[in-house]
């Protein structure tokens, strides 16, 4: 029968079922198991302290549980995390850390308002000529998967290679914005400018109202993990 | 009589009535309850350990009370939830949570200042010619409601369909805003650009000051569920 | 004598005196207190259980102690509050909760810089034209109070309606961010554009230097509640 | 002896010593504590119950430990800080919290870029023409002490006055901000504009490349308390 | 054997282990185990009382454990820190949070669009001509590594020397942020701004398009401790 097992980490109490503890056998747990003679007197659970800090202690056992590193959006304490892992001498674990580093995606539009050809004063919508994707080769695959054109950038490989030359299949830029908070980015900055064409170079049959709208707005995209 | 039950998840305690605990008849607890015979000695409550996480089980647990998935804004453990709902058998709410993808909005305005025909230096303020508003059908339909314009694109149909050529029915920026905050987006960009007309542009009885304060500004909201 | 009460709202412990829990005769409370019978061994303090969440009772009590709805900035959770509120059948706060929707105010300038006439370098320091505000028109003059300008919106009546013609009486950028961060309002985004005016404008006699660093910089404010 | 006192403050526990809780005797823990006849049957100490918030009186009982009021970076909770302290009739601990409201600081500068006279492509670097600040006179003074040139503005005196005649000694963008971060400020927001002076405006002996890259970023940081 | 310590910090309970208490010889913490008479009846551990804050502790206790400060990024309560370590006189420990003072790294480019020699219009992609870097020597030194160009400022020297004359040897913008995040630093500020360059100055040869597009963008990254 599975019996639990109760954890003082640091004070924190956490419990925990004996086969989740002693799943990983490469761990420290299995001779913290064995060791242990302290029972507590009311549940009967064996308790097991452990000198090291409660609250990440969270993850330590939710990885015992799941197999895999899951954290929270914008967690900050990846490194002490790592070190956490290590310490219990949970090589997949802190391998996995070590993959989650944090990653930046910059996604750029350069865009301006499409007017009526009769002047209708209403006509007037964004109109992007195209979203430009940049960061890590594999970060933006698996971000955007195939709405992403990497058609420019065809030899960049995998792994850590980056490309600025990618741009999405399609134009929308809340679709691209959402796939980012969908893998766990986050807005960290935005800026934009204007270009500085004058008039003087507006070529006949050009819409000088578009022309002078045009501006670059880029978008820069964190994940912690 | 409805009984107290009280939950020990990972360490952490939660206590409910049988009844709540007992309301979905396909979920994990009605055999976790009939399985359990630990009783508290000091309350008499039957007791249940729960090998999973203590913190989201905060969620779960108010799914079993009110029947909807109900997060604070900015909730920033999704994909951690989901997993937890599917655990528990709580398919309904998995369904919900699955629903609550990340959004994004983009909310833009063209603007400039009106100046006073006799030159007054104080009557100038923000003069807006309209808000753009981009994103999901749906959920641009949801947030703006009736102040919406979607004449423009009415054939978008609904569901996951994106459009940028929404406007507001109004100018003001600021409802604009807080209808976004209502319905649980944050800002988390801002960005601005002024425009290239030139002084050779000015056509007869246009007020060139007017003309060259002329800017975009673009402003990025995001609900994280 | 004012005995006390312990309370356990969803596994969280609380404690409170039965005066401060029976101060409103309409909530659900006087109710609970009567029909609990059970007693802490310890503490003699009568026990009431509720099936609600433990985080969110926080402010529930503290409405019981006070009297009004006191939130942290950028509480965000208004939504449940008010669930919960309503749940307690304390109308008076969810009446508060309600008012306390988030509200958006956006403050902008047009600026230059000062350049001394006899061109020394050193004599520069940014120059304001005007501060301007926008936003419902209750909000701005409870912020604002008696350094907001209204003479050229005055017919705009109170409560829910909005204005775009507000200035500050004075161009202290800084005490108006001040008077907002006092009203529980935080900054949430800010953006930047040029003018566009050309050398063709300068008039004799303007300062050709003023003329081109014109800017128009905006400051986008919200309160969550 | 110095004994043990256990604070129950709406359910929450803490612990201090007699002395400590009695330091301020104008306040109200004199009082309760005679009061109290309630004891700790394990450890002992005395027992004083609170019908208060308990989260905030984890800074009333610091403020009894060292006399001064020390908050975290961005405490959200000033307001209800303030009313918690008058509660206790801690006026000292009061005044000190209506003295840290909230501040504002902006730091601009007109910049551009340095270009070889040989027209050598890598030799181009940041150029500040000057460091701007702008703020409460005796706050900026306070963040930036001897690094602060206020001769342009000598007669503001001291307390509550504002200037926006303030810049710095040394054009270090980035020691201006640790100096306000060291000072407990965050950065809330930043914008951007660039200038328009045109190719026709540039006297011969000036650097066009310089010129055309003129701009102005403003940086707005704020205190919460 | 090495036996249980628990400590009441403030009314917040931590467990350690004697040798990890007693490592620190010329802290307080030998003095205190050594004053303390109490023991816990159910786990026969002795309990050492202290009357500070109990949230800090856990900072304390950490650095006991592995001799170092390690914080969570963005940790807000620095001084504080540091006040409680000079209370316990680890003296080692208040020294390493002096050091860890806020610190900023602006990282600017200046930068354009490519577009193609026959006027494709798919080959249009962001065109950096160099990712300037400005901030504390060590500090810029220590998260660029080799990938940090400092020839352009070879006797700045060390320790808290700024320059604003470093570049990076690449110019890929998403691994300059990814590194900076990895050094624990967030991105707080992002602003843009165009260039001025008027048709006029454009010289035979020159793309035009590419001349219009320029723009500067800077971005601010802080890291609290």
């Amino acid at each position: 029968m599975d019996s639990l097992v109760q954890l003082n980490v640091g004070g924190t109490n956490y419990m925990t079922l004996q086969s989740t503890l002693l799943k990983f056998q490469n761990s420290i747990f299995p001779e913290l198991f064995d060791k242990s003679t302290s029972v507590d007197s009311v549940t009967g659970a064996k308790v097991i302290f452990i000198d090291r800090d409660g609250n990440l202690f969270r993850f330590i056992l939710e990885f015992l549980r799941i197999g895999r590193v899951e954290l929270p959006s914008n967690f900050g304490e990846l490194q002490l995390l790592k070190r956490e892992a290590l310490y219990y001498k949970l090589t997949e674990m802190a391998n996995q850390v070590e993959e989650r580093s944090p990653s930046c995606i910059t996604v750029g539009y350069r865009g301006t308002f499409a007017f009526g050809r009769d002047g209708l004063a209403d006509v007037k919508f964004r109109k992007l000529s195209r979203i430009l994707v940049s960061g890590k080769v594999n970060v933006c695959r698996d971000v955007f998967k195939d709405t992403l054109n990497d058609s420019r950038d065809p030899d960049t490989g995998f792994g850590d290679r980056y490309s600025s030359r990618y741009f999405l299949k399609h134009n929308i830029l809340e679709q691209a914005f959402e796939m980012l908070y969908e893998s766990g980015y986050c807005m960290v900055g935005a800026c934009g400018s204007g270009t500085n064409s004058s008039a003087l170079e507006i070529k006949p049959g050009q819409d000088s109202e578009e022309n002078k709208w045009q501006h670059y707005n880029e978008f820069v995209f964190s994940r912690l993990n």
